[in-house]
């Protein structure tokens, strides 16, 4: 089933010599499939694709779009067995959290067809006349958000269904109107060809146009960097590391004519526990963040890799029995040899740091490709003057920094980057006592959670998946909810625009039974 | 009552030997006062001042705010004659402009005091819990807008009022909860310091804190620069040409951490005018637009810079009329002797190109600094193969496009830049013809006007005022109407937050009654 081509619109295509393959991790062996770097004609053509499929997607119905993006989501449960299967022999990761992803993935779709579907997304904003007004008429004012041009998406290697081909941004460009190019992620290209299959099967069968959709293979830097250069393509999602983000970044704001860029980059997502906390229930807390430090090996985007307590007895003990947790869990496998490679030289830089005291590692024999996860700790001081310590070790490490009061705490939190999260641990009213850390972690962060763990983003309305750089290159916007769709689209207006050729959002009987603002109050009336 | 120093939060402060005077352009003269450019330290005491102000500012509650801006407001009317005559000898604009700019002004002011004071701006976002939700509890998650941090607001040379000093940037900004630092206009750095003056006054009187808004004085680029690579710097609004917004935009992308900039910048703003409205009002249209090119001396960003019809005996009879009603207005000054030297010197390249057509030049003795209006004419071919007519000639200088058909007008639409606006011109249906030249022309505008001028921008919830780039740096935001706050917030999430420590916006009560979207509802009620 997995040919190794590029999907350039509806068509499959294989054009350069310059190959690859991915990697089973947990075998240590290639995988067998044959993957073709699109040739940069294959590029071009699959922007003018897109461009083109813009003309009718941007002005397609939201009750088509949802049909679209519903169909996507069957497609790829019709995919069953064998997206499973190649997605676990791309990542090393389990069948469950394969499964568990998929029903994110297709989750996110059926949210997006709901919301485009009902309409009201569109933010439709209008002002009626006023010809008598003095000293000038006032002119009749309908204001929509529309589709800002072809997408081209970036998939992450940690979620090869949820974050990549048909993932949230996917959905959310769609959603808005904008044909997609996903450059495949090289690590899990055979699950990103599946589900390419799979969205261009659902845009063949929903008469969407050719070029709403197409999937380039790329195992370097060249596809994406002509791809966000190229004149014909107008915002670019991401979700990766800082290094890469930043590049996209900067070549976009390059560009004679510049686009947004939402890249979702690193963070290591401080998580606080108060005195009191730490001394009614240290020890819980310590298996529960055992359990977060090493779920998926570590490697999600929320995993905290910063702790920071009160010095004292009570942060020993939490420490001691951190340590004991940990070493239980029996370790798991990287995605792919470049990242266990990457954690292993990560975490090692960051133990040889001077002053830091490793207090667990998992030190018995582990299978190659397999993580041994580490605690670490630090006390503030130290933190404050060595900033090599603040950067994302990505895999299932963690430190606790020691801090000797709240004030050394607040300076802590001041001189992180930013995050995408921050947690606070406290029992009864501690928490009230630490206004300033709060303010604080606050400054610094996307979400704040109280008495839990980062890890696990809901996919709700009022979920921020994002934060301010480098956690998102733009804090404005979200990654995951239904207000991702802004990062798509641009606010556009009609002045005395005859009302049989507006948009059916716009027109004055409403057709669509949306709720607008209509001269300041919100309402699903008609005019 | 102008002093020439800069406000450094409530502080008059000139301790720099950089001096520079304002310029009257009707009498030829410099102004008496002398202003003193922001030293490197001043610039840095009124970042550090805004950065301390933000603290508390961005947690003041609406109705504080809106008070605020209402006694801005109050305070810029308190300024009287002083104002309006700053103002006209440091722009060349009659009084009633003047009078009619500060209007807008304070309209704008109140307007973001309104929307505050109500609340519901902030888009207050709540997914309540489902503790029982398999395979795991869903969290509570709540969501709103809160400040961005630092906003640095450079004025319009243009308007010196209303996207100025306490324009709608500034308003916007400080509305959103965000201290504001204006790098003053120099050709009306006496306007500036007037109302620089009343917004301390206001913020004194409503116990806002220090740093809330400063206005640093500058001649030159060097303030805004260190200004914009300022890290505590947290977004920038700008208002002008393209060459000074893309310099400030690369400088705040080229940053550790970028910011956004919103910058607002040139505009042609395509007119076409179909056939059957030239036949049957032709000479009616030439008259308005005759009026609406030479408005204000042509300075607006929406004024009519280019009109495009289809080639024929009536399009001739129009530009013949519009040659004829545009000698008979009487020519009016320019902002500055820079302006009107870059507009000579604009209109006469435009006018040395070949193949292009002078059909109207006021050529009667004007006043020093007056500008003599000009209507030229160009067929279609030449102005697709020849980009330099594509530039905007700042002032009151129109160019008559000739098309050969409508595949020519559209080809023409298409190669255009960004646009703030585009008009179409139609009598009865012929505009049902046209579809494929109005879905051109949408792609390239933020706002499209049907039977209308460009200039005039109402201030209304359904405004856009922006559009692709060049038009503006990010077509996602407008610079006028409400959602302009948008530009200045970022969302943020509570996971599981107790509810006595939400801010009120978020809490289960609703004490602010605003409107709140609840598990996918949008509702005032409370939870």
């Amino acid at each position: 089933m997995i040919t190794g081509e590029n999907f350039i619109g509806f068509e499959r295509s294989a054009k350069g010599n310059s190959t690859y393959k991915t990697f089973d991790p947990k075998l240590n062996i290639q995988n067998s499939d044959t993957f073709y770097e699109a040739t940069s004609e294959e590029i071009d053509l699959a922007v003018q694709k897109a461009k083109s499929a813009f003309e009718t997607f941007s002005k397609t119905p939201g009750s088509q779009k949802a049909a679209f993006l519903n169909s996507i989501a069957d497609e790829i449960m019709a995919l069953d067995d064998e997206l499973i299967k190649v997605y676990c022999k791309e990542s090393g990761l389990p069948s469950g959290r394969a499964k568990g992803e998929r029903g994110r993935t297709v989750f996110q779709l059926r949210t997006f067809a709901e919301l485009v579907a009902e309409g009201s997304w569109v933010e439709a904003t209008i002002d009626t006349a006023i010809p008598d007004r003095e000293p000038i008429p006032k002119p009749d004012l309908r204001k929509m958000n529309i589709a800002l041009g072809p997408v081209v998406v970036f998939g992450a290697s940690n979620f090869p269904l949820a974050y990549s081909t048909a993932g949230g941004d996917t959905a959310s460009a769609l959603a808005a109107g904008c044909p997609v190019i996903v450059k495949s992620h090289p690590m899990h290209a055979g699950t990103g060809e599946l589900v390419a299959f799979a969205i261009n099967k659902a845009a063949k069968a929903c008469g969407m146009p050719d070029g709403v959709f197409s999937n380039l293979n790329s195992a370097g830097i060249e596809v994406g960097v002509q791809l966000v250069r190229h004149p014909d393509v107008k915002a670019v999602g991401f979700t990766g590391s800082i290094v890469g983000g930043r590049a996209l970044f900067d070549e976009a704001s390059r560009r004679p004519e510049p686009i947004p860029v939402f890249a979702e980059m690193g963070s290591i997502n401080p998580v606080i526990i108060l005195p009191k906390a730490l001394e009614h229930e240290g020890d819980q807390w310590a298996g529960t963040y055992a359990n977060s430090i090493t779920l998926g090996t570590g490697q999600f985007c929320t995993n905290p890799g910063l702790l920071l307590g009160m010095k004292g007895p009570e942060l020993d003990n939490f420490v001691t029995q951190l340590a004991s947790e940990i070493v239980k869990i029996e370790p798991s496998c990287m995605l792919h040899p470049n990242i266990i490679g990457a954690y292993e030289q990560k975490s090692k830089q960051a133990k040889q740091q001077t002053s830091l005291e490793v207090v667990a590692e998992y030190d018995s024999d582990v299978a190659v490709n397999y993580a041994r996860q580490a605690i670490t700790t630090v006390d503030g001081h130290t933190f404050l003057e060595n900033s090599t310590l603040h950067q994302e070790v990505f895999g299932p490490f963690s430190m606790v920094v020691r801090c000797k009061d709240q004030q050394e705490l607040v300076r802590i939190l001041r001189s992180l980057e930013g995050q995408l999260t921050g947690t606070i641990i406290s029992v009864d009213d501690e928490i009230q006592r630490y206004q300033g850390v709060v303010e604080a972690l606050k400054d610094r962060v996307g979400r704040i959670i109280f008495n839990g763990v980062p890890t696990g983003v809901e996919v709700a309305p009022a979920m921020l998946h994002g934060g301010p750089y480098p956690a998102s290159s733009d804090s404005r916007f979200t990654a995951v909810g239904r207000h991702a769709i802004r990062r798509w689209v641009r606010p556009f207006s009609y002045q005395n625009w005859p009302d049989n050729l507006l948009p059916d959002e716009l027109k004055n009987s409403n057709p669509l039974q949306i709720s607008r603002l209509i001269n300041g109050e919100q309402t699903y009336a008609k005019l």
